[in-house]
């Protein structure tokens, strides 16, 4: 795996500069840019997980929560920079239904088509519930509910005092799991006696970490000149860009490691990086965003679309009911998957 | 009970060919033609029930899971070919609505007033809610949402795809249930060697259950044709016919097994007929009708009033929530039957 | 605590009649009248316990079920007097809030710092949930969704069927606690042979109900004069002054004992204290204020504004999420406060 993203990197890079100098097509230049930046987020995912591991539980804990998602925030930095609002929100939209239905379903299908049942830890579903619960259901809804009638300063000042008190709640959450109530959350996967070996040497990871960095950022900022285009040629709309394109891009590499773990039975890491990932989405990304929106020429509020916040809350609603009994089997998964195609050729359609 | 079908409908039966042939007052040809369906619908039920004994478990499912709910697809049919869409979606939501709340409800309490606390499968409980939520909040709420913002051609282009899906994921659950995990389900009310004798023989069954289906198709074309005298002369809206009304005759006969299941302390049985009929009807019954009506002059999208689809999300949230703990008690059957009630005064007054 | 109250109210109820004779500042009366009535309010809990006390469990669960939320009954029925209508939807909404966010949220909290989890009857937390969907999710939302559609009158008509349902519910949720289903529930915090000495006497607890009340009476009408003038310089809208302060007052007391009850892991108690309290303002306090208001000039439909519904329906998803295992823990505690602030601001952006 290392092997192939190592190619894709090393010469999809250079393609991508090439073709900024040279002013590429633009197609040509998204899926460049996409291949590339799957690879990067594999990497960085690699090296984010093998700095964890020599840093200990706690400050590893901490990492995976900051850098898991660091390829989707860069990205969304660079198209609210290009002033796209609706894409960086339709783009968390997409993360937290790509994560919560089309990871988890083809993990759980996946894994239930090998294992009859599956079983992962009910403290870390509880958990999860929740503050998805939480993100999705009180703190995305109360913007939108009262921006219908607040105007729109007030409806940053909202924004603004939400997004902090959920930034404050995801520390808090961390605390909560690493320290105060260590031992209680998801170990069951572990043996006792296995202790992880890192991939890399810490040296190598820091500079793989900063480097793959500074190429998604780069590679972000083409990508996201080509929506435009994009969007004419295939007949995509914004919406569409942001909820399935872009979230698959950023997401891809995860995708990949949360059905793999599920095919092996390790469901709790499974369910850590499809849920996980939403609520670092919904609790750290999204309320970053707002805040680094104000330095921007055009604020962004945390107002999603109608479509997008009712998305959101019935796949939240659906996935607490399937995980709230910490099993898993195949009918499971398929209902996800099911629910996910629906969402998708809505917004297709929109 | 058997006499008591037969009388009905060999006196009824014949005395609606009469008034159709007459042109009978419409009042008296709606009391005929609902007496004569309830016995109808009773007597399908018994031929399926027979004919699923003797067929074996999996093809006895089969059948119970397409001819549940035959009577209420017909009246559908012939709803739609009037032209009434209005009727047909309210009857669905009141098929919803009356299985979830007044059904589970009068049996809840007819039970729980002779025992303390009542027990059924916590796995058939979690199966049903998963794929309610499913079919009311994902299904039925996105066509909802989505048909917003999008044009009627759009809308019914979503409302196929979600018909496909809907009908696909349904027939993967029975697979589900019937073949990869049978025996997890349901089975704690019958003993380990009681076997069931069918009533009728194999032959009888498929000959009592083509006759009647074609009698209520007769029957149901007359039933249709006096809905608008009917709402004129007792001040009933479309709504309300469709929901209380023609939801309360196409259910009449299974209702009274579920609340006589109940009073047996068979609650596995009870709440099988009463959310597995829901989760039929909405998907199965719903999505074929949506692509039956493309053969229509007029096509009928997936897409509730939002009284209609509000009313059935909170029935679907209230019913989950009383009975994921696999127990149910009189006061929790009451509280089924108040939602009803509210609803119902609601649909009458709208 | 008595000589405190007791202070409070010899000093504040001669100086709020000196007040309404004498025409003082409309702040100072605020202020004042605040005080007086959170004082008299916790008179009046510590007069029902006790009253309780001596009825034995059955007239004394009648009594705390019925007095438990006296004062805010009188506060709302003089704001209705004055034709405040909004103010008293707003302040019913913030009882909710703020007995399912505030406190509990305090409550899980405080409790959590001292002990890592604390636990609660699970048959209680399900009694309550169901019956909080039913209440806030069902009752509340379907005049709501309905009212769109529907003339004022025919508006009112549904207000005052579920208004009926409602308390005839309620008094059955009493009867199935009481006494056919008495034991089930919640008495897992007493050890068996404590036997609870009542504070006051019956004829002296009966007394002090009775005076409090006439003084909480004579008290609320000088407060809700106030309310325009404090609105005005403040600049707090009608809704936040329901939703936030006249909540707060109104329900002082009983936060106060419901956080110290967590604080000595009595949890039974204080569940029964914030979410019974919520279901008393849910199904018996706000449908009487909607039968008394039609002996009033204006008439109150069970009509909530939008903001206020989605605010109470969030925080039921929220509470019955996070309680229905029985368990809590602070950061539980921190979420609920965390859901209580942001609505906090939106309701004074609002």
């Amino acid at each position: 795996m290392n092997r192939i993203f190592a190619i894709i990197i090393f010469t999809g890079i250079p393609l991508v500069i090439a073709g900024a100098i040279f002013h590429w097509n633009d197609i040509l230049m998204f899926f460049l840019s996409c291949l590339s930046i799957i690879a990067l987020a594999g990497v960085i995912g690699r090296a984010t997980e093998s700095l964890a591991i020599v840093s200990g539980p706690r400050v590893g804990g901490l990492l995976n929560a900051t850098f898991g998602n660091a390829v989707e925030l860069i990205i969304s930095i660079f198209t609210l920079k290009a002033g796209m609002i609706g894409i960086v929100l339709a783009s968390l939209t997409g993360s937290v239904l790509g994560n919560l239905l089309l990871v988890l379903g083809l993990s759980f299908f996946a894994g239930g088509l090998k294992f009859k049942r599956q079983n992962f830890s009910i403290h870390d579903a509880r958990y999860n519930s929740g503050l998805l619960i939480f993100a999705v259901i009180v703190a995305f809804v109360i913007p939108e509910i009262f921006s219908m009638t607040l105007n729109p300063q007030k409806t940053l000042s909202l924004s603004i005092g939400i997004s902090v008190i959920l930034i404050t709640l995801y520390l808090a959450g961390l605390f909560f799991k690493l320290v105060t109530h260590r031992g209680v959350f998801g170990s069951s996967d572990k043996e006792e006696g296995e202790t992880e070996i890192p991939e890399w040497t810490k040296r190598k990871s820091i500079w793989v970490l900063l480097l793959s960095t500074v190429a998604v950022a780069f590679v972000s900022e083409r990508l996201v000149q080509t929506f435009e285009t994009i969007g004419d040629k295939f007949g995509w709309t914004e919406l569409f860009i942001g909820v399935i394109v872009v979230a698959i891009i950023g997401n891809a590499a995860e995708h990949f490691s949360a059905i793999t773990m599920a095919m092996k039975n390790k469901m709790d890491v499974t369910v850590e990086i499809a849920v996980g990932s939403t609520l670092q989405v919904a609790m750290f990304v999204a309320p970053v965003l707002v805040l680094v929106s104000l330095l921007m020429p055009e604020p962004m509020p945390l107002v999603f679309t109608v479509p997008e916040l009712v998305a959101m809350i019935t796949a939240t609603l659906l996935v607490i009911n399937l995980s709230n009994d910490g099993e898993s089997n195949w009918f499971e998964g398929l209902i996800l998957f099911a629910a996910y195609l629906i969402m998708g050729i809505g917004f297709f359609l929109l």
